[in-house]
């Protein structure tokens, strides 16, 4: 599994990188981000995999959630996929923001004509951690996963139907049915962290994920560092 | 002069706005950023001007330097500007990314067709420096300024014509001509901060602005806050 670099900007002492490649998974070029710590250069540091929202590539956590100085802190790696397949030419996959590309839901799909293409689930859970392990310097055993938005409720589902994969696992107001889950109406717009009682008055914007990144990635940590 | 807020999102406790106005030195209507930290519902803060670079507007710095969690930290309104006049109509402003619209290069412009819109000098300066102190929660007493590349060369510039005005001022790499400037050609694509031996490895990015502006923020709040 070739991967090529598209660019990398020296970061917080370490390298803020995205690279593409060819999905077996999804059937498509996929680029991801890759933050790697100064540590990384001599040590085999843990992962916190992030999944974005709706509309997101892979450069908005990036770009704006500023997670790079509590990473090289903390001595984490931090992975952050694209949020769906791209290009495949899958009919109506353009027509609509919430539903095809750049709306992946972290699923694998099971009906024509997504079932070909559509398996975020498969490619953040298996795929992704796959390419990452083989070539960075990240230790298997230490992986945790986080989100916002779609990529909260991805990041909870990725979590909950593989226990213990994930040393720790946390979420930005994660979409969910409020009648179906288990936390409950209020996480529908919620905050699902280190402390809950924090976000009032924050919208869905990435100044809310930017206000608490450095506390859910302590939060990681905790358990990643363990 | 009346203000009309385009937006506003709780950051880091406080709120991050922007506002838009009719500037009298610039003849166009106008934006501007401003960060208010939890400390500004109570006191008045000081307050940091931060000037972006080319191609930039008043969101670039706010959505990706990551400055808001420090200005929290020390009590500090951040007032980011737009680079330039807009839709103003002059003659030849859209031909290049590096002159005129987004390029104001924080100058008095004294010939035509430039001299009757682009005064960013004394927007910069005065007007905004007026606008900020009539409207908000700031000590017009304490203020610094800070910029990157065109916005670094035009912060040393407006700190050096006004010996007192501003409390602090730093860089990140300013724009200068090397055969000119009294720091030399190394500062072309340097640093000019609290440490000058950090920088190297970075590039012209948001990413090094995000790297350092921690730094950056604690060195303007001693003099701010002395």
């Amino acid at each position: 599994m070739a991967l090529t670099q598209v660019s990398s900007n020296k970061c917080a002492g370490g390298f803020q990188k995205v690279f593409e490649h060819d999905s077996v998974e999804l059937k498509c070029k996929m680029k991801f981000a890759v933050f790697l710590p100064p540590k990384a250069e001599t040590d085999k540091c843990p992962v916190l995999y992030w999944l974005s929202g709706l509309t997101c590539t892979e450069q908005n956590f990036i770009t704006k959630a500023g997670s790079q100085l509590a990473a090289k802190e903390n001595g984490i790696i931090i992975v952050a996929p694209d949020t769906s397949p791209r290009g495949c030419g899958v009919e109506g996959e353009d027509d609509s923001w919430d539903l095809g590309t750049g709306a992946g839901f972290y699923v694998d799909a099971t009906q024509e004509p997504w079932k070909n293409n559509y398996r975020m689930y498969s490619y953040v859970t298996k795929e992704l951690p796959k390419l990452i392990n083989d070539n960075f310097p990240a230790d298997p055993n230490r992986m945790s996963i986080s989100g916002h938005s779609m990529g909260g409720h991805g990041a909870l589902i990725c979590a909950l139907k593989n226990p213990g994969k994930y040393k720790a696992v946390s979420a930005f107001a994660p979409i969910c049915n409020p009648m179906q889950c288990p936390w409950g109406q209020k996480a529908f717009a919620a905050y699902l962290g280190p402390d809950r009682t924090t976000w009032e008055g924050y919208d869905h914007s990435y100044f809310f994920i930017y206000s608490f990144i450095n506390d859910h990635i302590k939060h990681h940590a905790k358990f990643l560092n363990a």
